[in-house]
């Protein structure tokens, strides 16, 4: 069977191994994408992020069991920042499918960054068109919100979930301040914690802070205990109330169309000046001299521009 | 006075604009960044990486106390994942700036990140040849060591410095991996703690799982105590160690250059099909056209590349 009708037909084996591609062989990605492309469109995407240590992975536990007693099946993409040095990412892979073996309806997978510039972002994006056209009907992609990669990841859901605890520490408290402004719903994750009423309030204060425009939807603060369920039910119907009412949703796909495209014309740009002999020896020139104190690299990158288009 | 000539004369109100400029005003900071780069090329520049929590802001000033004792110059960015929004970067500049303030020799400026695709990146980097030109002998550059961004700053470095704590949590040990490949140094900070020489020992043992060159420098662990100063002397010159013994110093300085010119690249060609009506028209189409699963994105930025190249 070709891998593209595997993934369509909902094989986990084959959906592994399509993620895989997208993730080691970015030159064969396209052809695959292009198979699968419209069959997509039909998965809400919801982001999960917040700092380390906030819970996200329980949560994420919680809300797929949440979305399998309600039928849907589910997709999970978690971004991890370890690396394959480690083999970090595949241990936790193998912990988290576990709780969810058995069951063709949940399908869980960590990316793990490779090093390479904005690998990682493509191959996310890649990722959630391919279970999206597997026939999840909820893709998660679960972040450490700390990263402006990260963000950007976060930034391609449909939705927007920012994860918090009651008296996190300052250097977290930071790291959240960051991630507000893309929150379309926060929670306050272990909320039986002293403290989760206050946390509640200072989102609710920096909310207040932000500009929406009239009539835009005004994200909640809920609470949740990740390990008991609590809230998590809630939540989802949150989600969806998103989903439904809010009139951005247009809008934000057609910047996560923009900001795809835009990562993709940087790859494909990047990748004919290497392809090309001429440009690879005006590149490895324009090293050399930067590196010798020649010329600076704005100066340096103004010349290849003129000379490759 | 020319801001190029206050940068050069080591003024710190005009090393703040020149910052502010390439933060803020990235089509006006190749001309500030020509005027300097002939001056470039003095400082070494020093990464401190690690998950948030273990002590790199206590580290870094302690190193900064340490260089101005050896009459060194010294300049600071502390990559900060904080945004705008919040000012929490600002606030954090103001209390450190404060411990140095009345010294010349010092200067210390957090980075926020901006949102932009790959701005904190291109920022940091110019921020560095502004405080090389300004005359400071070494340049620190903080950042946490979670996101792929991060870690790709912390790259541009001469020297790596990777900062841990004795019995981090799971998900800070997860984290660690994923920077552990890009370290020449290693600290165990807070090294009073219990299971100091544990995780040490755990270090080393995964650096004896890394593959090096022959007769390539073998990163060293070190235990330092950030809060009292422990260990840092020992840290400073293992750094200049480095520098003087190892034969990377070269490479490391080619590959951070190639990093800069392939940014500098990818910014420089999308700022072009921005700025021509001709290929602004074709994003916006394809925009439309992706949103509407008319066509697959792979697809239509082939088709932009064809018609822009």
């Amino acid at each position: 069977m070709e891998l593209a009708d595997g993934v369509l037909a909902g094989d986990q084996r084959a959906i592994a191994r399509a993620i895989s591609l997208v993730e080691n062989e970015p030159t064969r990605a396209p052809s695959l994408i292009r198979q699968l492309f419209a069959r997509t469109g039909q998965a809400s995407v919801i982001g999960i992020t917040g700092a380390p240590g906030v819970g996200k992975s329980t949560l994420v536990d919680r809300l797929v069991v949440e979305c399998r007693d309600r039928g849907k099946t589910v997709g999970v993409l978690a971004v991890d920042p370890s690396s394959p040095f480690t083999g970090g990412s595949i241990l936790g892979d193998r912990i988290r499918m576990q709780s969810h073996s058995g069951d063709e309806g949940v399908y869980v997978r960590s990316m793990a960054t490779h090093g390479h510039l904005g690998g990682l972002s493509n191959a996310t994006s890649d990722a959630v068109l391919i279970l999206d056209a597997s026939g999840c009907d909820l893709v998660l992609i679960e972040t450490v919100g700390v990263g402006q990669g990260e963000v950007d990841i976060a930034r391609t859901a449909d939705v927007s979930i920012v994860v918090t605890i009651p008296d996190a520490g300052d250097e977290v408290q930071a790291m959240k301040a960051g991630i507000m402004e893309i929150g379309d719903v926060f929670v306050v994750n272990k909320a039986d914690r002293s403290g989760a009423e206050r946390a509640v309030f200072e989102i609710e204060g920096m909310l207040a802070l932000r500009e929406f425009k009239e009539d835009a939807w005004s994200p909640p603060v809920l609470k949740t205990q990740a390990t008991t369920g609590e809230g998590v039910s809630d939540l989802l119907e949150t989600v969806n109330r998103f989903s439904e009412e809010s009139s951005e949703s247009q809008e934000r796909r057609r910047e996560r169309v923009h900001f795809r495209l835009t990562e993709l014309l940087q790859y494909t740009f990047i990748q004919r000046l290497e392809k090309q002999e001429h440009s690879r020896i005006l590149v490895r020139d324009a090293v050399e001299r930067v590196a010798k104190g020649e010329v600076d690299p704005y100066t340096a990158a103004a010349d290849i521009m003129e000379r490759v288009t």
